[in-house]
């Protein structure tokens, strides 16, 4: 696919891969990095320091932070908050000065490949959302979510499980079968495996 | 009212209606149908395939999505979430491409006339928010919400009742009076609705 | 500082205080009121009759509305929703226009010098939050939050305090101590307040 850059996004970083699209009133900043084939929706603000992988879907309305990780195949549905400060304050404030100097206060996120995070979800800084996990929109999630699992709430739980392809699973037993494409997975614990 | 479209707004449809005024950096697609006399504030993306009647307010923010049906007088509070997939995947994720070649992904969404919708709130595919009812800021909707109720919470639930005007009903035994206006209704069941 | 202006931010009001920036897409209306030395990020609103006051950081994707009144130094995080009427409708919508004509729809909103509002917080009309309180990602604020408290979850609870540099409290019977910068505090009732 042929990339594209609407003419009212901002496009200043030089690490936009092939094939990916900008849309209308979207910034990116220099030294943020971005896969192939990627779709970047409206008013989106792409941050120095913010990795996204090839593949990602990126809906309208999103802010993705320097210590954000999105690997490739996400989906991040739409006004999506990251966050990579466990104790914000303002900068400017004179109180909280000395901690804004010092490197520690950056909190890493990591999103797995093939995960979706639903609209308005809220991600806090430090958790690791598993491989083709599922957000729940409007969940908060405050612990890291393993991979295939569903969450939803504030704070965000465990509810169900999901395929690789996004759609339910129904269990029998220890084994779990996508209602829509029958692949196959097996329960090991707390944590679910793609079967053989 | 004359029509308004601020200088930075993209409006690519043809079907806005007479008097309806969008504002700075908001983008409306080719295929959006959007009513006479409606306000759409800032930074809004109404897509292709989304409904809004006539009257509406839309406040900043929002992200009208195909399959959301607005109808006429809706209040859309700043940063509303719609959603229109239940089982959102990247498009371009090659785990999940066969499905997103399905029409049956996309799931409508319906607000009844009269509604508002709070600040924050996310409403998941495939409910209908009934007829002048309220749902609270932050709240996420996840099922039906009846005419007249006042939804709160993750996951929202009915916390009260609101007048046409918007204000609380109070109630003696079955009958509500609008606290501010004095219409009247009748509590029918799990349902309310307007007195003679 | 320099003042600064995003070329593609459209700054109306003539009440912006020196050494402020003000970011891409970010639309500030005549009649805003922003002190000196703040951050206002991307695509934010600044409403007319908004009040924000010096050293102030407005993360991205922020709307503050006329009744919203932010002291120094807070940190607005990205995506928070602000509200100033607790019983919203379409001022178009004919049943509801009566009330939309009166003043005392408009419920006002303060933010106390200091604190901290996370990612995707919801404030409702009419609370104040305290000097140096921290509100949690993706909390929905229904009441008062005291100073120095941390709030978190829908509605918001106290869960913890925290320090003026942000970061959290041991406590020792009623003492509470900075994990970090070491400043010191003493519990009276449900209040925090600073020890000498």
């Amino acid at each position: 696919m042929a990339s594209y850059t609407h003419p009212t996004a901002l496009v200043e970083s030089k690490e936009v891969g092939e094939g990916t699209h900008v849309w209308a009133f979207t910034h990116i900043l220099n030294g943020a990095r971005i896969g192939s084939n990627c779709n970047i929706g409206d008013h989106c603000f792409i941050e120095s320091g913010a990795q996204i992988g090839s593949n990602v879907t990126v809906k309208n309305g999103n802010m993705v932070w320097e210590g954000v990780v999105i690997e490739d195949g996400v989906f991040v549905g739409p006004a999506v908050s990251f966050t990579n400060d466990l104790y914000p304050r303002s900068a400017r404030l004179p109180e909280a000065g000395a901690r804004a100097q010092k490197a520690n206060w950056l909190v890493s996120t990591t999103i797995r490949h093939g995960a979706s995070l639903g609209a308005g979800a809220v991600i806090i800084a430090g958790v690791t959302v598993g491989e083709f996990a599922t957000v729940g929109a409007g969940a908060v999630v405050t612990r890291n979510v393993p991979s295939y699992a569903l969450v939803v709430g504030n704070p965000a739980r465990v509810k169900g499980w999901v395929c690789q392809c996004g759609m339910p699973l129904r269990f029998k037993g220890e084994r779990g079968i996508c209602v829509e494409c029958k692949r196959s997975y097996r329960r090991s614990g707390e944590e679910l495996e793609k079967a053989e």
